[in-house]
């Protein structure tokens, strides 16, 4: 354990101004913020702290100790971790876009120059779930991660089921509120789960997916008629990041609006909250849930993430490392509801059941069981169009 | 890391058997039960095991390297795990009873001896609470940590509630049903919930507090007027396990029915589940949930002890050797309500402030604040009263 961790700070954005707020709040004062590289050295920034615009000045400083790493520029966050780990500084990062696209080669760099580099903060803000997954399930008996991992979604699909909202009214509020990134297509469109999606995965079942490879819809196109058919079959719509074993032995993920039944832990989850359950042989199920996102909570769970370096914690990575890895697979059949308008986007998706069938002029809908490969194989058409998929689960 | 775990296990009741069933379902043959030791050998148990009687027969052998002690009968446990790191011994005990009376001392031959000693299973069964507090909140942060931690009179009180059954009727159903410990006033007295909460309080706040000073109502003497009472008001009963930081910077505990309202994470919590709510200044709140009982679930857990045991993983119990401890306090008021009978019960208690009073000839009640350590004075003179009472929280 180091007697005194002195930070060197990239970004001050609402995370970044969170951990300075919830640092100031605590006791010991055996860690300190040394200083801060921002982009911009003229913004005011309200606090008084040795600001920087060079990152020489943070890795070129011999008293600082630890590196932490929370701004939005996925290539400069790359940058800046990997050079901490190349120089032996501890870092915690923030960046989920970044950890979904290198994770395997940090984790590679942290392992070859023994250097202690942490996320947990990075999916699910105050939801330790990294942890929890490396510390707590064992190997062989996980068998699900399913979750509300993006606030900004699932507050705008809040105010649409509890407050009868439009969803043009509800996204409103949100940006008003400050809930959503300043790409809405990040929280929308499902990036931003997808991205905690690929860095829980490595956690759960030890295996990296590339992005790019996963389904991802989002619920940007969802309308009044797809609000219509949830009430009606009693559920409620969530964007859900959801990685499971499948029956072949392998690990199948997507995110994808759901179609969530009463008795489902997540149809309670609402507004910005971020919930996960975690399923397990014996366990049952594991349910956390708090606050995904903001500026504290973010913040605070950046300072657990700061605190377990300063112990020397690393995550092992146990499944990873495991003598029988499991595979990536796409081979798993799901009941879906597709909502389309023309006779052309009908075909779009393949099914290979169809269950229930309804046309009108105004729109029309299949449920139908297909399978996940299939939809992958589209994906890129299914973008832009007047049609909305849920997976409509069969409890 | 060591390579190959021979534990020598000590019980072989429903999660000693849980666990046998669990490690046999794992994969990775690293992790292997030695021999079991049990008290009584003509038993039939079912399994192909190595069984013994003799605690010599663990001790002397050795192969095995860990030692877990899964027994019901605390004075023996003690033995064990006394014994376990006397031999350096790295050590797993589910023991809350035990734990709760000799935690400090065993932390602290633990420390001398340089030898791993877990207990998370012991506190909620398979809801890593114990882990959670010790390695993600930090120190100053946290508020309070608030639960249902007895899976058996959460289950009478949701029968009594959801399905409007007597408690009589829903007593047996839990006995019929197993959930029930031997001892029925270790669930619904109070005794089970006090020693988690003695065992939490230490990971949460740091300091230790003797089981007999704290005060401690359970369920045993409720009836239909309480419920009826609830009903009115919208809440429902729970039997909650509450340690909170005081305003002066104390830390106040005890367990007590508590009259809980529709918006609370507990209020939903139902059946044999346990539900912890871990409140902190910035996190704002952190809900976790799961099976907290049950040979199944809590072998789980207790296999994440050894594993964490393999990769020689230790509490740090940081709170505990702060430069600032905390100190324990019952100078706090609370609201309750009190149901009673007599004109001579209706003086056991001590109110600061009456505000809501009701009388007839069949029950009384009132509603009035309380300090906690008046109740504390007189916590024997409330066993075996027709009396009844319960935390009424202002939110």
């Amino acid at each position: 354990m180091k007697k005194e961790i002195k930070i060197g700070l990239f970004g001050f954005g609402s995370v970044g101004r969170g951990l300075y707020d919830v640092l100031g709040a605590v006791e010991g004062k055996d860690i300190v913020i040394k200083r801060i590289c921002v982009r911009n050295l003229n913004k005011d920034r309200g606090v008084v702290a040795d600001f920087t615009d060079q990152a020489d000045d943070i890795f070129g400083d011999p008293e600082i100790n630890m590196i932490v790493e929370l701004i939005d520029d996925a290539e400069a966050a790359y940058t800046i971790v990997r050079r901490s780990l190349e120089a032996h500084l501890p870092v915690v990062s923030g960046n989920k876009k970044m950890l979904a696209y290198h994770l395997p080669e940090l984790i590679e760099l942290g392992r070859q120059t023994s250097t202690p580099f942490l996320y947990d903060a990075s999916a699910c803000g105050s939801i330790p779930v990294i942890r929890n997954l490396e510390e707590y399930y064992d190997n062989d008996l996980l068998v699900s991660v399913k979750g509300i991992l993006n606030g900004s979604s699932n507050f705008v699909l809040s105010k649409i089921f509890n407050e009868n909202m439009t969803y043009d009214a509800a996204l409103r509020l949100a940006q008003e509120l400050g809930f959503a990134e300043s790409d809405p297509s990040l929280d929308f469109d499902g990036w931003d789960s997808l991205f905690k999606l690929v860095i829980l995965t490595i956690h759960a079942f030890g295996i990296y997916v590339e992005p790019e490879k996963i389904f991802r819809y989002g619920i940007s196109s969802m309308n009044e008629a797809d609000i219509r058919f949830a009430a009606e079959k009693q559920r409620r719509i969530k964007l859900v990041g959801h990685v499971e074993k499948s029956d072949d032995g392998g690990v199948y993920l997507w995110v994808v609006p759901q179609l969530i039944s009463r008795d489902k832990y997540i149809y309670s989850v609402e507004d910005e909250f971020n919930g996960v359950v975690i399923k397990g042989r014996y366990y049952y199920k594991q349910f956390m849930f708090g606050r995904g996102a903001g500026g504290h909570p973010t913040g605070a769970a950046v300072l657990s993430d700061i605190t377990a370096c300063k112990y020397d914690y690393r995550y092992e990575y146990k499944r990873m490392n495991s003598a029988s890895p499991v595979h990536h697979t796409n081979d798993v059949v799901y009941r879906i509801y597709y909502r389309y308008r023309t006779e052309e986007d009908a075909t779009l998706i393949r099914f290979t059941k169809i269950r229930e069938r309804y046309t009108s002029p105004e729109w029309s809908y299949i449920v139908g069981d297909v399978n996940l490969a299939d939809l992958v194989a589209v994906k890129e058409q299914l973008a832009g169009k007047e049609i909305f998929l849920a997976a409509y689960p069969w409890d």
